[in-house]
């Protein structure tokens, strides 16, 4: 598998899914890492570049135009990246949401928060990433692929927590347009309903599904389903795939 | 059925769906219209008020915080509606679609004044429709109601409509959430999926499923099915219909 | 409203939602009720026509053709309602669900007796009726109408009922498929999705959210419902409703 | 990865999937293929022992009870898998489908073919194998697996294919229920709406997507799907997938 022109792109890396994603496409592809902190990515930057691998850091903003559009002009310039091609692109920012709280105890920067980090942060960075995997595919060694990570929050409203579910909605609402506007040109977009919480550092201390080992959704069999949807021929494209623990009540 | 104590308010009231539902709540409440342009809502106004019914329309901008909690504050000073209960609320805004366009196409603008007009404008709206139709729970000839209009757009997204699958993804997540939250309370929360091209002034000249005729979604039809929500027993709430003319694909 | 030369006929009446609709129906159509054995409609007929109504009961079993058609045969020499209009058509059979059991412990019959009460017995009833729907479609006052009584389990496969989802989601796919047909030829094919229990006599005992008021759907709220489908005009069709108490979960 | 003491077994195979599906997984597992008419798999058997795997064939008609709870006996004491565990169950049986109808000319054994082939046929495989996966839980390489080939059909009803829709709803909901119930006991269901005309022999001469190159579904893009699916870690299970060309409408 050629891998050497082409790279990967993550927005929304921090401790958990985001940097499982990172590792695993880094196995194939040099990565670039957005985050709104380099606290962010500053270790997965060196946990990648330490396993032989090669990765970027962008300290971004996907909620701000310019500050994406800065990134992707930063990345085409970077040494390693500048001539390669764009073959996946993963939008995992999960920020803007302020937990559960009664519908008339938040407050429209709640909304605003929430609509910004899903809806309008990954419309910024599919702007800047589809011309550039439309570009690949006629090269690139799988379909170029543009990834959106979901919740439960994205197929179910859920009392006490309006603001998540508007931007999960949203966002499939606008993922699901791109499957059927840019499939047919060549660029796979696939949607994840994470239907679980995540076994990342920030969850460690919850009891999910009663303590049942593998109770939580390991950050890693995300990473593997996502590199599985990138890899996917395009005679078979995967719009939506769903994501729990055997364990996991639905 | 007591009707003098209570009223209605409608959003988004134009020469379509606002104008037949104001019409058809007018006939059991008083009823106030909310729209951008006073021209939007004068005439109905008028003839609400000769038909014998009572009217007040209010200049209101749903996107912005400080005109919709204007506009809830004029409404309970307003003569005949002080001290009145808000027996239902109705979300019908529609702007900000700039229609058919390829994503690379459309701008960070027509995303924002989608998101402003839907998940934003139904948000300010419902902050401060809600605490007034839950006191109006107790002492309501119906379950006090806050009706949403949606489209198709909020089940399907669709190649080169994506700002208005957004819209009306968020929408519908919002509704959703809000019906899970306020259903239990007594407020009933139904989401309206218009799968339709809807016969208004606007549309008269469109061919629509092959000219035939009821081809097209009479606006009379969707204040009919908004009034028969609202009056529905809390024994058995509808959260959520569709509607299209019988010759319609889907 | 003309009335005297169209009738309804409802399968699957009992102590519940089948009497109430059929005395809603009544009001406005003779009508016929089929049930498998002549305790479940006689007193209702007998209900209906002290009331000034007409009734007509057959016996009838559903899930088998030569009942199925010999019903129909019955009615169309009957007294009253031969030469008259078939004006709506509602197919509410339930029975075929063995309760909460292990997949394990369930057997082929309890399988089978799912697919006889819901899907065959839908298809068989459904095709016995719409061509006199279709012939109705000139000249009835409202468009003539099929609904399908579905319940939770049409959309949403439980632990442990199995055989409950297997039959409701066919009768769901059917009268979907029905409703794409028949509909741009003036039939309404409607189906309900009843997610709640029904406040019936057999249900009378149970104790459902909580034992708060109006907890338990009411089955005249279902049969307000049904005649509401029934009158929608043409331009405006509902395929789909659910109907829950205000209190239930969801 | 340990695969000589576990088995997979899939119902349904012929010139398509079916076969594709027996190819992938007899890398891993020797395999069972039950089909209808030996014609249906002694070509594959021969395929996949030629290529030193091991396969076994079984005259099975999933639609009697009697003979599939022969086929499984015949298994336990098969050469090669007396003693081996079930890790695999694929039900690919997609026949009794009498192709585009209008409803009024379609007869009752149509449907009764399509309840049979579906629901009946899916039953009574998973009521034969889901002991045997529930007894592989502690000691097979993936979790054990059950996977039901679905269809556009199986989420959406269509005009003229009602008995379509009837049979890959009610599978539908099955699948989903036996997930719900055997998820937590370890054991893998997962259901695949394949939304594609399959690139096999028999739809070799459509025309598809405008002869668009990869404009059919490769039967091996499933295959690599459905093994995809079986190695999902027991944290992160996926319950359904979509599959369809990147040219496909949908």
């Amino acid at each position: 598998m050629a891998t050497k022109n082409f790279y990967a792109v993550i927005a929304g890396v921090g401790a958990g899914t985001g940097r499982s994603v990172a590792l695993k496409f880094a196995k194939a592809y040099p990565v670039v890492l957005l985050a709104r902190q380099p606290e962010s990515y500053r270790d997965i930057v060196k946990e990648i570049v330490d396993a032989g691998g090669k990765a970027l850091g962008i300290t971004t903003d996907v909620t701000k135009q310019e500050s994406v559009e800065s990134a992707f002009a930063e990345i085409q310039k970077a040494e390693g990246f500048a001539g390669a091609g764009l073959a996946a692109a993963i939008y995992n920012v999960s920020a803007g949401f302020g937990g559960r709280k009664p519908f008339l105890e938040t407050s429209i920067n709640d909304l605003d928060a929430a609509l910004a980090a899903n809806p309008r942060g990954l419309y910024l960075f599919a702007k800047s990433a589809l011309p550039l995997l439309l570009e690949s595919v006629p090269t690139s060694p799988h379909p170029p692929t543009l990834i959106v990570t979901g919740a439960t929050a994205s197929v179910r409203g859920s009392a006490y927590f309006s603001g998540f579910a508007v931007g999960k909605f949203a966002k499939r609402g606008l993922a699901q347009s791109l499957a059927r506007e840019f499939h047919p040109q060549g660029v796979h977009v696939a949607h994840a309903i994470i239907d679980a919480v995540i076994d990342i550092p920030r969850t460690r201390g919850y009891t999910v599904n009663n303590g049942a080992p593998d109770g939580k959704l390991s950050p890693d069999a995300i990473a593997d389903e996502y590199w599985h949807l990138h890899t996917q021929h395009r005679s078979g494209f995967t719009q939506e795939i769903d994501l729990r623990p055997y364990i996991e009540k639905f």
